[in-house]
């Protein structure tokens, strides 16, 4: 089964390249009579492009998504809602060193492997780039878990090892999208923002943590026993690019715990795998971006060592940018759960 | 769409309440001319059932497998393979009690909201029993993989606060089942498992992780770009009952390094989301189970408080259970992808 | 995508070969709480049997339906319903003289060809038999279409060149299943049981067409484009053993027609693919069953040319045993599309 | 399930109104490294549109598709393909007329019932407009049965009362695409075209039979028990517009026949559901356009009664058109079945 399309009821599928004459996608299933805010849907695009931080990477892509169908008089129509975003900023000529090479921590060499052929300008399909289609679809699916009073909130908990400890209830959120690392801690993101400059002055890169809520759940979404909520949430943080880990609620830390101290806790918001009402809180490891301006080692395609300088224009951290994707995943995850709870009962 | 199936190609599912007649699957897109040695199925259920380890349950549930179809003179056929288990040892009156009374940390309360009906013996369908059929499916699944060199080998790696540091070469893999713990470090085994008995004695429980390394991956497995390798495998563990976060590789520590460190590392066995055919690594963070027996308050179907104290019998820490659970699915998902590959080139 | 799953979200997977230990099935996706009355299962799988009306074959393979799960005091519970059918009457070795022989009309040739093996005694999976699974899953999907007022009735309309001309408002229908044609026109069922027994008599077999009416159909179930309501139910048709073809209302003698005159017509039951709440109306061919008593050349695996005559016990004329399959396969699609309805709007 | 991809493997989803922005699709799945000459696609797509025979309708829609994805220096990259038709020849304004009329035989009624809303501009996405993106699919899918040397081609069998009884060697095949009827018989085409015209001066409408052969297709395609080959060529065949009808082989003429006679025809080129190595062989049957010059009966959203009489323009016959349309689901189907087949053994 081809692995580019994302969720059984709600189900989106995206295609394009970073190089190629546009991205775009196809979101069915989108249930008929939504009024649907399109220019919202722009706004959450926007917050994902490359140059909305001043701490990104300076390409301005101004991704303009363009819908094609779907929609009539302001109404989703339950028909396939087609849209794209063509690719402007296509330097290829950017990439014309890298097409015999492989980069060190990249996909190059594995979908070399796998396919046998490859796009090797800017990492074709392989490149975040894509992830703008998700923003889009999930920017929807937002749109219809509102008519559901569903709200969904992601944002950096930790950029290295710097990591926010303000207690959930006095984060400002709602001001996270003025703050250029995404972090609703004023203090902690200053801290973060100067990281990431000296890692970018260093020509290096960092990882870090983002953390996402969802209130006002809904008791009884996931589908025991392998489609649990945070079984599909899981699938779709692992997804996105870079990301290395998922964790529910209290995450890798319950290891240590006892079932007297732990039952006491809240469950992250599901039980056996449905959602129970409460919160719901999840967090995604990124790794540190493999592109940085050090020299590193490579291979090229015939198997000899070069070393490679990055050129072109990297993001020394993926998290603040990330943000928007992470919601648009969720949303994504949750609407379609929304869905498939509606044929629970006779 | 259903939740009781799981894999695209090669396609398990799952039936069956912990205490109806009977648990079972039927594993559908296995394919055809497959020498499969069902006394090994046999002795991979085993290593699950309660009895298995001296620090599990007292239940023994002798779970026998009973093959209906799909072999034909010790080969599969290409048609779907059915099987059952009986249930044995189904003592319902013991949950009587349990009728009106959500227990705490279980899907008690979720099921009702979810289904408005609830079959209260032994968790109904929520109860870990049906991770049997998981286990005969994957050690189906394995045997494929064996045709192809790849192994899937999960162990203990931390209980509670024990944790093995020793390196991976060193670790006695071979004898992982015949230790109580499914820890191949002898030392650290033996203190997980003073600390198994201790909490066991103090009515407690406490959690885990659980370690996978899968080795003789071809490169080219996992499908850009929703179905990672690793977004099927976090979707896998997640899917387990009791699991509370999947990490690759460097996981979360991720997130603190820098780009310079982390490229030096071995990335987990994927690069965007396809093995590139190093050793694949992860690992899964299991809570401490949620029915202990110390006196706990819970709420009844009618909203009224009451306290319970666990009857019954219960595993004090399930990590040691659930090591031939994660590799059960980790098979299945492998053998998923590995089919899928097979339609990647022209 | 593995073959032996059926719907979307009322989804039914079968099992088992004709001479197997057991057939079975899971049917998952079944709405929680219906009232399910499993005698009334048991029935409609004795209408199906050979032995049930005096045209068929001799055998009597009197099919006992087991349930295994997914039932809790009377009521579905959301979770997947398991059942088995035990295989009584196994003569294997009536077989063995086809061990290495592709019987004519037959899939013998075409399953070596795909899958390399080939269970030879009665068909395996290719048999009729596997049938019985699908009626079991009708019934159930029947009962939830009730609870909707939506009554499903397939009736034979014609054997060989016999073709009942009575008006649909005259036809029987009621007693049906106690006429042995299963023809709702005592006169037709006269003169097509008489032509049935002469066939056997020659050692012949002779085709049918099987006539299926859908009453209390509400208006909205299709999904447009490719899942139109009458491409499921013709797929689901032409997945039946010996069917040649499909045909919605007018039919194939719509393409003689102009439209001036088509126009004034029902169309079925369906407009642009989507049931338009009128009475649904469609007809399946099947062909005269392959085996016969009459010697027919026939290949061996190794190509050399043998006679056969058909040993064994085979009905003359499948139409009237097909009359219960064709009903559970359009009762699985209907109760798929009310399900898949359900999320049609906002 | 949403209803707008098709496939499992090879999977094409569509998107698009008649009146919208534009209309298009993602094909996914289709394997990497294949040769993809776009300039054949493009005539394909023309072979389809209403200008293309002398006896269509006036429109001229001149489509154009445009690839967006998927594709590098000349060959597919195993990642979708995406396309796109831009809506040019779009008078809304035409249909101003029909906002708030059922137009008798169409799906406005239906697509109400089921949505709560509709685009009632030509039809909107019920329009047949929507099949040019299926032939853009199919056209692919041509690309690459070919390089398996299977061939598909469809052709008009019957219009109205008229049917060529040329036997199929002697059809000129090649030739079909210059006859204005897509007959490969030049006398019976003659008098076709002279039908259609006259049926066009009368202000009616006539239906007709497609026939499609496949040459070159290896055994053992097909997926039992319930994808059978022709279970999943008839869904194709009945999700095309204004489609009444499929048969196999002898089709409903087998109903009239003894096995003895049976036995010894074509199968139609399955057996047990699995190709068998023969030409495949069937036929599908085309309703008559409902949209008539003469004046109708036609029923208002608010039930009110009123007389309609065509304006626009329109097809009088849909079968010469309807030929790409037809190769292409059949081009869809083999090429799903195909990537299937390779996952059949071990």
């Amino acid at each position: 089964m081809p692995g580019n399309s994302f969720g059984s009821l709600f189900r989106l599928t995206t295609f394009g390249e970073s190089h190629g004459p546009a991205i775009g996608g196809v979101l069915d299933g989108c249930p008929a009579g939504l009024l649907l805010d399109t220019a919202l849907v722009q706004d959450e695009l926007d917050r994902r492009r490359p140059g909305s931080t001043p701490l990104g990477t300076a390409r301005d892509e101004g991704d303009e998504v363009e819908f094609l169908s779907g929609l009539f008089e302001g109404r989703t129509q339950g028909t396939p809602i087609g849209f794209l975003i063509r690719n402007k900023d296509a330097r290829s000529s950017d990439y014309e060193h890298l097409r015999d090479v492989y980069r060190p921590g990249h996909a190059d060499l594995t979908w070399q492997a796998k396919y046998g052929v490859r796009d090797h300008r800017g990492g074709g399909r392989s490149s975040a780039r894509e992830t703008a289609c998700r923003v889009v679809g999930g920017a929807i699916a937002r749109q219809l878990l509102a008519t559901y009073g569903i709200e969904v909130s992601a944002y950096v908990l930790q950029v290295g090892g710097i990591r926010t400890d303000v207690p959930a209830g006095q984060l400002r959120m709602k001001q996270r999208w003025s703050d250029p690392v995404r972090c609703p801690d004023p203090e902690a993101s200053a801290r973060m923002a100067a990281l990431i400059e000296q890692v970018r002055s260093e020509g290096d890169s960092v990882g870090g943590v983002v953390a996402c809520r969802v209130n006002g759940l809904p008791q009884g979404l996931g589908e025991p026993v392998f489609d649990r909520l945070e079984a599909d949430l899981a699938k779709a943080m692992l997804g996105i690019n870079a990301t290395r880990g998922f964790q529910l609620g209290s995450g890798f830390s319950a290891a240590a715990m006892r079932g007297s101290e732990h039952n006491l806790l809240s469950q992250g918001g599901t039980l056996g795998g449905i959602s129970d009402g409460s919160p719901l809180y999840f967090e995604v490891a990124f790794k540190p971006p493999s592109t940085i301006a050090k020299a590193q080692q490579a291979m090229t395609t015939s198997g000899e060592e070069v070393t490679l300088e990055a050129k072109g224009r990297h993001d020394p951290c993926v998290v603040p940018r990330a943000v928007p994707i992470v919601e648009a995943m969720s949303c994504l995850v949750l609407a379609d759960h929304l869905l498939r709870q509606r044929t629970a009962r006779a």
